[in-house]
């Protein structure tokens, strides 16, 4: 079949299982254990059914004009996309087009090699110190373009808004992405950076912090001209990728901003515990600012560990990787969960 | 700003207006008049919220499973996705890499030239002959792959099944896409011949006949390999872009036939005789078997037609672009809707 020939081949992303059955803990891909604001519960009830049949707000107003506000910033400072996965995903389409090779860390987000190949941009990684930490001098060298995680994933370790910024303003000649999905559980956003960095674009989500995975909300805050860009890439991909209940419903994620505060609250707050545990179980882990911990245990195998909680109906995350295969990535999830996974990991380690 | 040397800068598609105001007849984007099927609105109301804290399905198993069903394929043959815009961007994406031109009609769906400049593809247009209709041998040249819609848009000319068979089977090398968005509305579907031909994709979408813009559901039907390679980069694009209201209303939509007869029936009857009121009025028109209809006026230029009718605060499709802007396209709304347009073109033209 001579069409394979002009085929764009890819090896795609792999996410973390999603099970279907019901009575599962499910550790493993760092949703929220808590629900959406009462606010969007309330909106869902209201929502106008005939509408359906319209075309949704091609320019996102509502969430716009939302983040924009509870940001400090002009909506044309923001922009929205389908998960943060969107927003990324169409910014490297939009930003990295140089020969130079882009720079991120090579333990970080496996979905950045992933968009790379897809649009065929050279990259190269900067690999973290051995503390988990990243190395800023790594991204020194010449690029066509930077981006990490801030806390970064899979470690859960936030880097300081000057060690950003030191980062940022070493590279002006391209773009700057800090992916910010797990910026909400303690760390520091480098969004008032924005209107000092023209290179600098901030993405963050709505799949964590705000307890909205399911409805794919992504967002990321930039000058206007990075945003511009953007919207043209956008624009010329799909004029209408959010759809009604999305727009109607994330607008409002936002504007309650005590329940926010409440669940993050709490997700911290579990989490500290957790630690604690899990020291004293005899693991180790960078201090994680994120809504997850990056563990390994000072004698059995993370991934007998994963194998033996998924006898348990526990999911947490495990990669077969170099670097990162003594490790598991464990979501914080209410006091009962993750009480649930302490009280398996005892009597597993118990019995060693 | 040295970084915008590496912004890949493109034109966007511009999207027919979507006006806040409610009062107005919209009849530009050719969204169906009728509300989503009535099992649409039940599952809607019994959503469950909580859920929304989840990821949704990243396989979109079960508007998958829908459309295999009805449309008797495997679900290995069906490829969802955020409206058909995203089924045809990724496929624009995955398939047509290669340094021949690919080919599509002059006068067509107006981002398909937006996607090939997005993705640095080269193209080339056949133009449509003297009656609108395709011409067939005009797509027998040497090319890099063919799309066209059928029925076209914006004429609404519908070629039969032996035509479109023709197409395909003289571009074995490359893969032929067949946008069928406008299919139900008196058309015939080539999803049959996608067990012939290895290489064709056809694209249909929930937003026309199935009353479900709002949504944002897409999906094609190919044979295994194309779906394969279409899926390997959409997850290389984002995992999860189906929300979880979309993925779950979606199916039901499919599953309500009945329903989908009643509401594409009545368009077309509709369509019928607004056909025999524009001709008594002195417009001509393609044949339409779209929810639409191109028409031009004997005497009136379009443009001042589309100017007269949003005073009255009806809006229909204008393009002010060569060979077309002598035309309007109308979506055929309700029959009252109809008959107020009627109404409002004849004061107007009665008073030429």
């Amino acid at each position: 079949m001579n069409w394979e020939n002009n085929v764009r081949k890819v090896v795609p992303y792999v996410a973390g299982e999603q099970p279907k059955q019901k009575d599962v803990i499910k550790l493993n891909t760092n949703e929220c254990p808590y629900p959406p604001a009462p606010a969007v519960e309330k909106a869902l009830k209201e929502i106008d059914f005939d509408s359906f049949r319209l075309y949704p707000d091609p320019d996102t107003t509502s969430i716009t004009e939302a983040l924009a506000k509870y940001y400090n910033v002009s909506t044309k400072n923001v922009f929205v996309g389908v998960g943060s996965d969107d927003v990324l995903s169409m910014a490297f389409l939009t930003f990295f087009n140089s020969d130079k090779p882009i720079l991120f860390p090579d333990v970080t987000y496996s979905f950045y090699d992933v968009w790379a190949d897809l649009y065929r941009i050279p990259y190269k990684t900067v690999p973290l110190k051995d503390d988990w930490s990243i190395d800023k001098e790594g991204f020194k060298q010449e690029n066509g373009g930077v981006i990490f995680p801030n806390p970064n994933a899979p470690t859960g370790l936030f880097e300081d808004v000057s060690t950003v910024e030191e980062i940022v303003s070493a590279n002006p000649d391209v773009v700057v992405i800090v992916d910010e999905a797990y910026i909400d559980f303690g760390g520091e956003s480098v969004i008032p950076l924005t209107s000092k960095y023209d290179n600098l674009l901030v993405v963050q989500t709505f799949s964590k912090s705000r307890a909205m995975a399911g409805m794919r909300i992504g967002f990321c805050i930039g000058n206007e001209k990075l945003i511009g860009y953007l919207n043209d890439a956008k624009f010329s991909f799909n004029s209408y990728t959010m759809n009604r209940p999305a727009q109607e419903l994330g607008a409002l994620a936002v504007l309650d901003d005590a329940y926010f505060k409440d669940i993050t609250g709490r997700i911290v707050k579990t989490r500290e515990w957790v630690k604690i545990e899990l020291k004293r179980l005899g693991f180790t882990f960078p201090d994680s600012k994120a809504n997850f911990i990056f563990a390994s245990h000072k004698s059995i195998p993370a991934k007998d560990i994963y194998t033996y909680l998924r006898t348990r109906n526990i999911f947490v995350r495990y990669w077969d990787k170099a670097r990162i295969n003594n490790s598991l990535r464990i979501t914080i999830g209410t006091d009962e969960q993750m009480k649930t996974l302490i009280g398996a990991l005892e009597e597993y380690i118990g019995d060693k």
